[in-house]
């Protein structure tokens, strides 16, 4: 399988579902055809067709995606991460790893791979987007996340050993602050045999799946979404609030959605820290992580990221169990409501009832 | 020559001097005592009687001298600054430097030195103490600061490559404040040849030369004191106002001090961000940076760092003309009061009129 320029945009699309809201995919999209074009298609190679020693190297840009509008890469800085994670490890990159399916990041691995000449690996580190650097299953899969290699697009570059993820996601931070609120990382360097099974498997060939599932829908889009993933049709509605602000590096706060159709006289507000962490009905959630929830447009089933949500915009609200690795007490522990400073515990989808029709 | 437990002291109290009011020197004091009672005595050598291409590494603790106070360093993180560069360089480390002379981290190289079994070179990156890590003779004389690396005290390890100076100011500040406000940094690595030309020399012996000096003044100590050095001696009187925060990662503030004597009816105000900035009498500076502001006892001419200043104690404010690379329009620019944010022009001390009797 390649990644070309004629599947690119059905890969972003199941990209942005996977995204949960996180965004940033526009541009990276943009980035992404153009090194597509100009240096050729990217290889997309099994995890079982790399040899057990093969150096894969996970790899995302970390920040508020708001900031990626304006702070734009010069997408020089992947080659840079792969170069001077080669020169520490002393030993060569064979493939990137997207460390989250979701969103730009989901996508941004492209643009670097083309760059490179390197395939990427059809798996994911998180099978979502997670606002945290160690919210990833290669952490509860006990991948070292040392050494972690940081650049921003002026030739600034760190790498950093630290002694644990939480202290990685804190000093990370820190400098992608410094830089201005974006930046490009790897980290959770690792052999293939690691990442086989540590790492998210098909996450590429099912985000190309969902993307291309939409361009041809039989009937309702959101219902042949929902049928394709396996997801839940939370609610149908039209947005009418969102708020939002970016504080501490992250784009933090909430989008309120008012049912129509079969869902009229019913609200949900859904709260967003980079990805919408849980939606909320008459105070109580009804959906919250690591599960997805995804925003999408109501009339072709498009998801809509948190930072183009606007008053009056039809959509559905739709939600994804989580991977298996995140519906552990680990996983739960590391992603799930509390994590985020909620005050309750997790309580999955396929446990929740939901007056939706 | 050699540091031992016997002229430790006499050192700490001209790094003080040196210090300009930048501090932490008690703890550090504390730290190299033990660390040369357990692990011997540290050399000093001369640059001269080194390699051309010996390997001088330049180190110092970075952050507010008040947080030294509670977050206390373990003693490693040199140990490990010192193993990370020789990894990253390829190369290991024939002497450590300090880069500055001034306050705690003219000391804090001998807890590493000592550890490590390596000589201090009688020399330093600036010829006194200023807040900022590109604030260095070694930057105004083309030794690039990359790579650097920083550590804390807790096992996190980062090697930063900057764009310039500035911005590696700006990354290890962010991890600084990220590690608690205080971390040991390594930085403008070079070899001995470099360090001939780049670094100021004879720090180390000056610093012990003051000390000594002041075990046996001569009449009035502070009078003994300025003529050693060569400084002007600019006011004596007592503390009648300090105002002291920690702000980023500084500290910053100012303190007030009232003539006695024949200064009486004169009062100064001497601002500072970490170290001693300027000297305002009647709204005009009188004394400012680059030129080394201390403030000493008026009792036994030794230095008051700012987190010991406080109301009634009697003091001299002491002005030394900065090294003759500060005074120039490169290191003026980088270390006068422009730098500062102060919105006048550097007048050195040798062109202010004292009205001191």
């Amino acid at each position: 399988m390649q990644i070309t320029p004629d599947n690119l945009d059905a890969m972003a699309v199941g990209c942005a579902f996977f995204g949960c809201g996180g965004g940033g995919d526009i541009i990276a999209s943009q980035a992404a055809r153009y090194a597509l074009e100009t240096f050729g298609p990217v290889d997309v190679v099994d995890l079982d067709d790399l040899p057990d020693d093969a150096f894969v190297l996970p790899c995302a840009d970390m920040g508020a995606p708001t900031i990626f509008f304006e702070k734009v890469a010069n997408g020089d800085e992947g080659v840079r991460l792969v170069r001077e994670m080669e020169r520490v490890q002393g030993r060569t990159v064979a493939a990137l790893l997207p460390a989250e399916i979701g969103g730009s990041n989901g996508i941004t691995p492209l643009v670097w791979a083309a760059r490179l000449g390197l395939p990427v690996v059809d798996a994911d580190g998180i099978g979502r987007a997670f606002p945290e650097v160690n919210m990833i299953a290669l952490e509860l899969n006990g991948v070292d996340v040392s050494p972690a290699v940081i650049a921003d697009e002026r030739g600034n570059t760190a790498v950093l050993e630290a002694a644990d993820g939480a202290w990685m996601e804190r000093m990370a931070r820190a400098v992608t602050v410094e830089f201005g609120g974006a930046a490009a990382l790897a980290c959770y360097p690792m052999d293939a045999a690691t990442a086989r099974r540590a790492a998210v498997r098909g996450s590429i060939s099912s985000a190309i799946a969902i993307g291309e599932a939409l361009r041809s829908p039989v009937g309702d889009p959101v219902t042949t979404l929902c049928e394709h993933v396996g997801a839940r049709d939370i609610l149908r509605g039209k947005i009418v609030d969102v708020d939002r602000r970016t504080d501490g590096g992250f784009v933090v706060g909430s989008v309120t959605v008012d049912g129509l159709g079969a869902d009229r006289g019913r609200e949900v507000r859904i709260e967003f820290q980079n990805e919408f962490l849980a939606v909320m009905e008459n105070g109580r959630p009804i959906a919250m992580v690591p599960d997805l929830i995804s925003l999408v447009d109501a009339e072709n089933a498009h998801p809509i990221s948190t930072e183009r949500m606007r008053f009056g915009l039809r959509v559905a609200v739709v939600g994804l169990r989580a991977p298996e690795v995140w519906r552990s007490p680990e996983g739960v522990a590391l992603g799930g409501p509390r994590a985020f400073g909620y005050d309750f515990d997790y309580v999955g989808l396929d446990q929740q009832e939901v007056s939706h029709a």
